[in-house]
């Protein structure tokens, strides 16, 4: 594996047909993608419908992704059972994961605090092959793991890094300033990617890397070459984009872009629904606003 | 399986030893809840630790309640998958599971309106063996199903009813004017057990029933019986036992309280913890002042 | 004054004309409604957009109804400032007011606690010269008050009842059950007037009685008269309405209503905008299949 | 006055002696911070407990601190009625105040969208003789304004910039980017101080200004002279400070630091209550990590 969470890295969309997995189309994907400047690849991120696949399922796609990539690998495996995350990242692991992005236990969410969080996460690192990559993201599961928390689970030898899906890079920077220099901090939305990189971060995993991965790496590349002014700028100009295809529209809105851009999208699983035509014009706009399609 | 859904439900908690699940404990509690007027048994509730359970687990514990008692058997088996949950649904049916509890898919919120819910319960219902109880509990989901769409669903032939764990019996009336008299409107928290009556719902399907079986039953009897001012005399005593058990301990005050009254409680399974001693000793107070412990 | 907090109040809505207070149709909305069986009137509840108006303009109100009507008058007086609170309280003591309905405050909402709550109702209540009705309405304020915190202000001499505007009837049940019986628990919301009644209250101040004044007093009297299936078929038949004129078009539906219903409603003030045609349509139907207007 | 929102600029808190407000104290304070490299000072931000302060009392700090310095003075005038913000926001202009900051109306939370915030903002800018800022704090009024909505406000001559109080600086990033040059978007919380300077901010009003202003200068003159390590060393070092002074310890945290930081703090107003002999501790210890104590 590549030895570092660094650069840029998109959660890869679950391509379905009929409602059912086409790890084709998903190879087909990942062929373009390796042509692109991206460090890594995430399999089961949020808006890979983590939620709708089962574990057969996943365990075809992480091998045949295995298969075909030798980029970082990252899989998203966290529930709320112990027991069952410990599991699934094993069987990830066996089949080639390079790091387990382990999302926040939420169900109960009034339990869900310092003293839980550590319980969960010694437990889940202690008991699996593969490093922790620890996931927050609120939005999804209303639940927000404090920074006094990270911080005291980032001297876990097993734990090495954090994404953060919330859009405050402040979090970021304090955390930053408080673990050794091996824990990564991977910012979770490309709206705040640059501020992210300025405060500590060392990667992004993006959403938008799916249909955008040249902007994503430009943002991140001016970074390292300190031309800030030029970084702000693309920023700037991916936000719309961004937005239309996480909060505004969701996955069904991302895989639209998706077709529209060249990737194979298709529909999100069911219970979601694709985007109506007024959302289509909608989006086609914002696309055309920020130079992506014609 | 006795042929409705009427009276007062347990949602039995699951007894852990050395954090696996120990059947023979939670026999030995169903012995003990036979004995009390009590119309059945959920499995796999919230508070049934459902999501800390693996499907091997939950399915030997299927297995097991099945063949120990007759009483109606109502199985937890919602998850944002529709492919899973409708294979769950199936394996415990053929355990001999009577209803499936389904609660509402959440891990999208923003997405989860009113078409999501129709396209994931109507293809829930349409494919699996036994009747759906539609289950809205936005403490733990953070999503609300809304009146209109379980009026709507209510005219599926295999969706039977709801559980509606708000404390908003204007809901459960509502509903109740608008629906086909054999849909079941079952109160999910003993707080608002004797208004949900009143306001139509026929079963309460509650946390507190694990402790208090029999105060529970005596509230929905008095009810049946319109003797309305001893009924919410008991319910009255009961409001701070059940808010121990729920919102101010959660599932770990729950079993502490079943330890205290006979049952078999044990500590909930990590990543959560047992009741501190302060807590403890709040929580004796509380059942001391209600009657239920000397 | 009426000596007592009992029966149909409706919190009425204030007139603008081309958006300045209209006392005179105000006066003339309480001429119809004195020939209703209402119990009093509250001024500068919520939907009486007590935030858009200043304190001349409310004093002059207060003078004009009290000049008009002989029930019982509740002011709604509360602000974040304890001094400015008690000093618009006793204003309007001054000309006439029975009672003031004093809502949480709310600003400092992580500040906002038991012995905030003490400090704020105690310092009002000692302060001023007619009695404190605590007013909880938290889909407004984002704050809640909780149960335990009013029954230590129950005691109090000078606080004398709660509105209560969550749709929880539990919370009327268990305060029920711990205060004097001189303290008045008041529904703040129709939606649950009948299982409120059923709690413990002893009164309603509604929105919905500003549009169907009968049907609210007939649900309160059908309840003294134990004909409770009677009283429910009202409430049920009421929840619709009352939705569109709260959560649904809130009180620019309300006035809408009122205008629809041989009141004067008028616009709600800016920047608040009337309902569009498309709702209005919408208003119309519910307020049709609810027998309110052919 | 200065001629521009640039810099840092404290919002200042307003000290109370037996509960009554002491411009002598305040004037002391200022006289403190006119020796430092400040902008400017806000008066009634929300950390100048503005929501305790009655209009006369308000009126006699401004003509005071107007006396007192001849830098930008930021006057917080916005309340939910318009009439009241337009009469305050001239009182405040004509005793000599430069900007009135303007926070979102927000009591009907639902209702407080695209148009009702045109309505507001254009009427309210359209009636004052000083220009506006708008001020968005959704941790105090549950209330966000979108970005669309500030882009089309930023064309109206008499709004001139806002103060934005998220933590998420990708709002900044995306303003800027659509604004025209002369609308100054201005951090409201240290936390994200330097991400929000990076991003087009030009100013920031923040509550860590009172105790630390010499660092959140550093901050800025960092980042203006592009010594960008150095920037984010100091912002990392004062993030424990500033979530001390507001989210953990609220208004009374920041006088408590004030207090030993050599300014006039005091108590918070009541119902607030000071700071417990536990919580100084903790707050010292913080204040002693970040070396601003010995």
């Amino acid at each position: 594996m590549s030895n570092n969470l660094v650069g840029i890295i998109p959660p890869l969309t679950t391509p379905f047909i009929d409602d059912e997995v086409s790890t084709e189309k998903l190879i087909e994907n990942l062929y373009k993608y390796e042509n692109h400047m991206l460090s890594g690849y995430v399999l089961f991120g949020s808006n890979g419908e983590n939620v709708f696949l089962n574990s057969d399922e996943k365990l075809s796609i992480i091998k045949s992704v295995r298969e075909h990539t030798s980029r970082t690998l990252i899989v998203g495996a966290g529930l709320d059972s112990i027991k069952e995350t410990i599991s699934l990242c094993n069987e990830a692991a066996d089949l080639g994961a390079d790091y387990a992005l382990v999302i926040t236990p939420s169900f109960f969410k009034s339990e869900m605090k310092h003293r839980t969080f550590l319980n969960y996460y010694t437990k889940v690192a202690d008991s699996i092959m593969i490093p922790v990559v620890i996931y927050n993201v609120p939005k999804f599961t209303n639940v927000n793991i404090e920074t006094e928390t990270i911080i005291e689970l980032s001297s876990h030898p097993n734990i090495i890094g954090l994404k953060d899906s919330t859009e405050n890079s402040s979090r970021i920077s304090e955390i930053h300033a408080n673990v050794h220099s091996g824990f990564k901090l991977i910012v979770g939305t490309a709206s705040v990617l640059y501020p992210g990189l300025i405060s500590g971060a060392t990667a992004g995993i993006l959403a938008l890397a799916n249909i955008a991965p040249d902007q994503c790496y430009q943002i991140y590349r001016l970074f390292k070459e300190r031309d800030f002014e030029k970084a702000l700028e693309i920023q700037n100009k991916m936000i719309p984009v961004n937005k239309a295809i996480t909060s505004k529209f969701g996955v069904a809105g991302l895989k639209a872009a998706m077709d529209l851009l060249g990737f194979f999208g298709g529909h999100p699983r069911l219970p979601l629904e694709p985007l109506s035509e007024a959302q289509m014009i909608e989006l086609k706009l914002i696309l055309k606003q920020a130079s992506l399609i014609d």
